[in-house]
């Protein structure tokens, strides 16, 4: 936490909610925070003017895309990932571990690392904690993730402890390669590392056991971190499951640092989260659910292509301020949608982001003057997962 | 070109160059002027925003795309093709004719009228001069096209006379049911006009005979419209053949009207034309060489995939203003053109249809001025339509 481009400050505490800022060397983060994918160097569908236009602070890359291509080397020969982009505000890289699990093809699991092969071209890969620290290194992200060892879920508890305790060897191998990278700069000759200021976070493990949180959380913390980032949920188990998973390992984490939900979630569980104290989030669904047409709203989901729409003059949702619900009918949207045009994609993207910034803006200011629990409240009352009408 | 809501009123020429402003329902147009194309009540990959941003005064929508989906019943019941799909500026409509010739299947022509099936379903339709005029009242644009037969080219002077005689055929019963539309309103129960300003031009058709173009002229002119198209070019001939007649058909119609090229072209083919006569132009090029990977620029045509721009840190025109060319580099727009990413049509696209607008503007300035030529002959030196590099 003294590395000076790097700092996390609490502003503000309302029940286990926190209100913070990250400073980066990329600028502030107001924190709790959602940060839009951006996987290959775009988030899907917007440009980086939409980005800056809804107020996104920072956004997210995917080191296992970018390492595929273009490649981390030709990033970095260009400057880094901000430079290669164009995007001058923070960004958050991945490690690659998650894309391996859920993408690359006939992957294997060692002590020494992931070797698989690219679901691009079946080329193979090994990729280690240390590389996954190098590639990271040369993108330069202001924020870095260690390796971890994803696993399939429901998982057993001793799946889900052989697990967790190789994510734990693997970040302290992380941790050494980052501290190398940065305080002798020069000292791996393969690596051009292009942000000095770059930050990186550990990764808790060890599923929906509570036990094996705990045990991640003190091994983890052990290692020191810049930040902490909660790893392994949003991938099946009901929310209800997540929440308290989040709750219990929020709570050991440390308090002057910021606590990172990875790939969640839902707008309610934004909510729900961060009242158990997260102050970060990234997740596709805003982006990815556009494309497939759905809106997301304060009411709920809401699918364009139903026939109901097909002539209906009313915005996807009549409260909301983004520039697609201030100028276009449902109808419309309905209409490009159907017919294929890429701007369906655009507009119903630029409405979701909104709505997961705006809900973002909600809770900042309703923590700051201490109302978060009415905000919950009325979130909960109000969003229903099920397809609004 | 008595009618109140739409005049063109010529500010000044220069040469055969003409500086105009055409008054419209929805607004003045500043001639010579490009229209996007917005086939489906989208300019595809950019947003109504991004088009107003670029200074986009006009933009143009095809009938038989809307016709077929989402239906003119849809769109006049919604209020006019304007209210359908929030855009406030003008609109010009071509009568569907060119993509029955391009895109429909089984076409036959008779002198009723074009019976083709849909490309989208297979569906039978039969498109008359009238219905033509009658969809089009429905969308509500503000300049309508009468229905005209197109030919593959080259054609032989016999069939290019009867495609021609046809057109002038279809053409006057197209003006008659425009004017009882205009005139009577509600005479037609099936159709809601939308916007009772609505002008129709007048197709002039010929091929490149230059005696079929002048009976073509004559004939139309009679029929007499509040401005007129020369349609049938474009279509593979060369340029210099198309250059011809356009100064052939443009020095034979009414000064006072507008003129308007269909279908062109090339950026140095909007300067010629220009030079010969016309005030307006539309074109698939800019958009769908966008969306291909090709970038228009002052020197010349680029394809972004061209390996020798994978480290490429420069702007596709460093002399260009245009959002793209100010912040991201070659190399990245050819990273996300090559992993297939939305944004790479997007960023490509505003590059492109910056660089038609903003040569748009340089040609109405250059006009104003009187140094026209001086800037024609630039353009020649500099513009060349082979690949650059």
């Amino acid at each position: 936490m003294s590395f000076p481009d790097f700092t996390f400050s609490l502003l503000h505490q309302d029940g286990a909610a926190r209100r913070g800022a990250l400073t980066t060397p990329h600028g502030v983060v107001q924190t709790p925070a959602f940060m839009p994918v951006g996987t290959r160097g775009a988030v899907k569908a917007v440009t980086h003017r939409d980005l800056e236009d809804l107020g996104a602070e920072i956004i997210l890359g995917n080191t296992y895309h970018l390492y595929l291509k273009p490649g981390d080397d030709l990033i970095a020969r260009a400057g880094g990932l901000h430079a290669f982009i164009g995007w001058t505000r923070p960004i958050l890289t991945d490690s690659g571990g998650y894309q391996i699990f859920s993408l690359a093809e006939r992957r294997r699991i060692t002590d020494e690392g992931a070797e698989f092969r690219s679901h691009l071209d079946g080329s193979r890969h090994l990729l280690t904690p240390e590389r996954a620290a190098d590639i990271q290194a040369q993108l330069g992200s202001d924020i870095a993730m260690v390796l971890d060892e994803c696993i399939a879920t429901p998982a057993d508890r001793e799946s889900a402890r052989v697990a967790m305790e190789r994510s734990v060897r693997w970040a302290a191998r992380a941790r050494r390669r980052f501290l190398e990278l940065r305080d002798e700069p020069g000292s791996v000759p393969s690596v051009r590392a292009t942000n000095p200021g770059q930050a990186q976070f550990g990764i808790i493990q060890g599923a929906t056991h509570h036990g094996l949180r705990t045990e991640s959380v003190q091994a983890t913390r052990e290692i020191d971190f810049e930040g902490y980032a909660i790893g392994g949920l949003s991938v099946g188990e009901p929310p209800e499951v997540m929440y308290d998973v989040v709750a219990h390992t929020a709570a050991q984490l440390p308090d002057r640092q910021a606590r990172y939900l990875m790939g969640s979630g839902m707008p309610d569980d934004l909510i729900e989260c961060v009242a158990r104290g997260i102050d970060l989030f990234d997740c596709v669904l805003p982006t990815r659910n556009a494309r497939n047409g759905q809106l997301l709203t304060r009411a709920g989901p809401m699918a364009i292509r139903n026939a109901r729409y097909a002539e209906d003059p009313l915005p996807p949702d009549p409260e909301c301020g983004c520039v697609t619900c201030r100028r276009f009918s449902r109808a419309y949207l309905r209409h490009l949608y159907m017919v294929g045009e890429m701007t369906a994609a655009t507009l119903m993207t630029l409405h979701n982001l909104y709505f997961y910034l705006d809900t973002m803006w909600r809770i900042r200011e309703a923590i700051m003057f201490s109302t978060f629990e009415t905000l919950r409240l009325e979130f909960r009352r109000t969003f229903s997962r099920r397809p609004q009408h």
